[in-house]
């Protein structure tokens, strides 16, 4: 079961100084266009003086015609408010590109929940530095490249990794359980479109060996934190976080079982965000419109 | 610790046929009169020919002058596109009746949230139809009136406390484990203004003794539902639903207090969207801007 | 990453009616036989007259020797008790048989954790009534039969099924959103040894349709039911239960995609514990001991 | 509605290192005793050299005479495994004193539950550094004494307070959010039976402002710690975990009322827990036969 895509809609995200009129002038501007918003969503850190937030979907008849015109149209209402914007259709789907190492978990879930069409997404690559997973990502149609990191190449690797990114014209990248740290050049040039999993409820247990800290701490629920890659580690802004009950019983082994199922549903709900432009980024946290 | 309360700050809620051109006639009128919006949600059950639902909370400077010309001026534009609506301001203080019988978790948990300030709201006055939770409701400095309700004088019953909720000039009432059922009559009188909650997760447990059908059907989860009371027993809108995990080892009675603990925990949540306009109501159905 | 798994454990679970000295007893024998105890559970719905379950985790040195041993005096002790019984050692890994149909998500979320080693199981066999899940079921290397079903060979049907889940010596069997009614007979073939994945919270939405029920009522979170098959449909003992929360943006689509992602959750756990033996049955109801 | 109490019902917990025999020795002992044992649960860390608990709920009839019986003759077997042990009588309700400042939600939540009766305690007295709560606790017909602390008067204050919980017969100390650090000499002197609810999940966002801190990181889900108090501040056996999901609407006092509501629930179950004797600590971690 797919979800029926909207071959008119459009959504118009948007960020500025909060500042009185700009509800108004952007949609009336969008109805001047022939949009009719379907859904909107705002949020002001303050009123006075704070920042500003929103999202906007619309459809509009003779899509591709009027679609230009709001994008040639609408840079003159983002000068006069001094706002950043991004204007999405959704008749352009997102290429996204998965970076994995040997875990499988969150790959799998992805895929699945690609290929069932909950995820409105391309995968035209997996990146791997082993290679493990080539199998089961090749059975789903997708290239598998083979890039191992070390010390000496990983300065080749990541040019590698950027020439095949833009090989496949990817828009974004999901570190499906990635052990690799990028760079911060890379990091970069992907800035707030390199989602992570991290296997902990951070900010508790970062850095390694999270399910080892959590044994010995005797915690009473295992979290996991999807966030943007930046390029202090584990400091990124969280996208979403989930949490299992766990208890006395689970070893080290168990907990990360339990992290497993964690981390995969919690990346799913990010990735899913993130591919229909629910996610704003404002300094180091999340505005999430769902 | 209270929340802060915005003194300058109003909310429009509006529900019609979806068509192009609302939000930008509405967001331009706010403009005009000097609003400057700060959070605006919407919603469609369809852009082609669908309803349309918008709450949008905005601030006025100036307020009482300002406020006024929107409440005579909207109605031109409710009329164009023949919207139903309703203005609020964060001024008036709602004030809730509660209506109870003999057991006192939602009671209390709404009483110690409306002294903490987490439930910005007035209660002058509960009413009961039994004398035991007086002693409580006074020693918080509430009017409790003891109503007792038998078959015979259930009518006479309804009418003086349709007379007392009108003395103390009462907007909408919770019904806090109110043991008995109000007239068609009541009800209508209170259209979408009577909360009442359910210890089930609805459509589950319909009817008397949920948690004695719930133990013979042996559920691993326990829910409540809190809903708008209409005339078709437990089928109102639901606005919120709770559950909490339970095992074998619950007998009766532990399913009894899981569902205490479950009840004032939906109800609450509830009581607060209903107090801050957050809750739309389009046929049987709830539209929650939370 | 595989549990790992102990080769010289061994299960033991009980159920008589509660009478003084049942503990001591069969604690008694296993020590005597030089088991040591590494956990025990047990429930009493009723220490006067009640039911009494127990489930006792134990190792066993020179095991093969030592657990017939147990197999053939325990009988002993339980004619003295008129304890119900059965012993299981991890040493046998059981065989699991899935029925599936069309949808995927359950077959595939119990693959996943099957491959990984999150369960501790073998798949020889799924069958289906349609053609749809081949090429994914065999992609695992395991055997899939189609067997299609209408009302003239549904006997016949049951029969071939029969005969293969008997080829491949089944122990239990998964309905994975398999879209038939099993008969009576069948049914009692396998007792309390046939998992189902019901789409709702049950007892709400039983039947057909449960999303669209549930978009219609308007309810705010989405469940699932994992629960032995019985010859009352819908009605068999509830092994697990799990909700999502959704909100009036969720459509019968969207209600869908929670759906399936709560049911894989719920039928995952239960397939877990029926698995390691943590699953007793006593009429309608189920004691997990997880 | 009280639950009811089961007035010939003793528990055991008992922990040692693991050895073959023990569970069959103890069964058996009770069982010679005329106990008849209602509910039995067990841990090892390890089967092979680790640690082994065990908590036994038993009922005698005869209760006094046979309980004393057991006190007496239980030893002999404590001395031969190396047992360490406590015996607990239900008929003996634990004397709980609860020390708070000048936050009412964990205080009140608690006194609800006692009122209600679904905490079996008896709550003779509530310190506190503060006047502010004198008013409600004495509304419940509790002791309130006031004892201010400050730098100088701290170890004559903790010797008040000591010689208060002697005079009260106090069995545990709850710190409902008590805004004091207790010297170590105090804690020792009721070793693992202060528990206090920490307004973070632990281990993220250890010591002050952890609201302030988790709005800072945009967090999404914000939880609360109860735990048992030892001289590494916020880091004793943590014995529950709980978490209530936000977003970015959410300010500061916003996760502080979220918090609340949270800390409440947590504390509560591991109040519920300890009273009940479901909590056994181990180095510096809980098991919770619940």
């Amino acid at each position: 079961m797919k979800r029926t895509k909207t071959l008119n809609r459009a959504r118009l995200l948007i960020s500025c100084s909060d500042q009185p009129g700009i509800v108004a002038a952007v949609s009336d501007f969008l109805h001047q266009k022939g949009a009719n918003i379907v859904q909107s969503d705002q949020y002001s850190t303050d009123p006075e003086g704070g920042m500003f937030f929103m999202r906007i979907e619309f459809d509009l008849s003779s899509f591709n015609e009027r679609f230009s015109t709001v994008e040639k149209e609408f840079p003159a209402i983002a000068e006069r408010f001094g706002i950043s914007w991004r204007l999405e259709s959704e008749r352009k789907t997102k290429k996204m590109a998965m970076f994995v190492s040997k875990e499988d978990h969150c790959l799998l879930e992805l895929l699945w929940r690609w290929r069932s069409g909950e995820l409105d997404v391309e995968i035209p690559v997996v990146i791997s530095n082993h290679e493990d997973l080539r199998d089961i990502v090749e059975s789903y149609g997708i290239s598998f490249h083979y890039i191992p990191v070390s010390k000496e190449t990983k300065q080749k690797a990541e040019s590698d990794a950027a020439s095949l990114l833009k090989d496949y014209h990817i828009d974004f990248i999901v570190l499906a359980r990635y052990m690799q740290i990028l760079s911060p050049d890379f990091v970069k040039s992907f800035e707030h479109r390199i989602i992570n999993i991290h296997h902990s409820f951070l900010p508790a247990f970062i850095g390694a060996n999270p399910y080892k800290k959590a044994f010995e701490r005797g915690v009473k629920l295992i979290g996991a934190t999807a966030h943007y890659v930046t390029n202090d580690l584990d400091e990124g802004p969280i996208i979403e976080q989930e949490v299992l009950r766990v208890n006395h019983r689970y070893d080290t082994d168990d907990l990360k079982i339990a992290g497993r199922n964690v981390e995969k549903i919690a990346l799913a709900r990010a990735v899913e965000w993130h591919i229909n432009d629910k996610v704003l980024v404002y300094k180091n946290k999340t505005i999430v419109f769902n």
